[in-house]
């Protein structure tokens, strides 16, 4: 499958514990030092609309109810609302886009995790997304047991999709590492048990090195 | 495009004021008093998910806000879910169902009223519904004018949806009138500025004649 990418959009990825959010914050910090206007989002929500939308897709009392199909349909909901609203309108300023999961979160935990069909998830996306894909997706792979010792360090009761059972954790982390075998010119793997600076070195250099194109 | 239909399966459409509540609950009555069982849904909505997804469809304040297509993927969202939860399993156990409104609404809303690629529509169709679709689908065809005129009469403040532009109907209703003729198979048109009565006599005599199949 051919897709187009935008520039100046980059993502970070990988199952919860991975490090993203914290990552996320150096990277943009030191972007706005380097001088860029940047705008940080989070998938699934960052507007009011997606924001409702993430609520119904997080919630707890819906687990065994809610099918495939329509989170898979919430997902890409979501998506196109924060698109239209703050994504093609940054980018279209000159702006650096920093994602906290997008597209590709489908692909791992709807396609790999629960067994969509990958290509009606790539096609969703096309219709959802069209050429606002990110030029670079950085997936920080951790292994299920170091994510659920993370989290537990943590202390905060996990949500309907955390709550999921390890091989379903093991089937997404499976999944991403197969996306950057697939798509090696805009998904990137780190090994994300190292330490944080040294995760925070692979993703600097990375990123920076794409902005200089 | 090919597609498979449900057997047991109606929907009634047309723009606000045209009458579908009414003549489902109509129709409803006859096919009960005849022995069958019957399931009533309504579009956007049905179950307690679905309802929640129509709460932000139909919400005023995201008028000019929401784009099309999170609009687009939020009704097939609330319609999948439909699926799993109602239609399908009362379809299994032999039940007649009947819709107020269904995907074709989508069509023509989306597609002949906003202007979304109707190819799009009917792939996202096919991803949300598979196989779920009415074997009949009726709609009950009315000016655009006397549809606000019907309205008006009611009192009710108009929802973001009702509240579109006169064109945007008319582009609607023109929809429907292009489906019945591209699908007549499944999509039969019914004069409905007639009385209550006339109008019925012509449901009854379609969906009948289709069960006795």
């Amino acid at each position: 499958m051919n897709f187009q990418t935008a520039k100046n959009f980059f993502c970070l990825e990988g199952i919860d514990g991975c490090g993203k959010s914290t990552q996320l914050k150096k990277i943009a910090l030191d972007l706005e030092n380097a001088g860029y206007e940047v705008l940080c989002i989070r998938e699934p929500g960052g507007v009011e609309i997606s924001e409702k939308i993430r609520q119904l897709l997080l919630d707890v009392k819906y687990k065994g109810i809610m099918c495939d199909k329509t989170e898979l349909l919430l997902y890409n909901a979501a998506r196109s609302q924060l698109i239209a609203e703050k994504i093609a309108p940054a980018l279209a300023k000159g702006k650096v886009v920093l994602a906290d999961r997008f597209a590709w979160s489908t692909l791992a935990y709807q396609g790999y995790g629960r067994g969509i069909d990958p290509q009606t998830i790539l096609e969703l996306s096309q219709i959802a997304c069209g050429e606002y894909t990110p030029e670079l997706t950085i997936v920080l792979d951790l292994s299920v047991e170091e994510s659920r010792r993370r989290q537990a360090g943590e202390g905060r009761t996990p949500d309907r999709l955390e709550s999921e059972a390890a091989d379903f954790f093991e089937r997404v982390r499976n999944g991403y590492q197969q996306m950057a075998k697939n798509f090696p010119a805009c998904v990137s793997l780190i090994y994300a048990e190292d330490s944080v600076e040294n995760v925070y070195t692979q993703i600097k250099q990375r990123i920076f090195e794409k902005l200089k194109r």
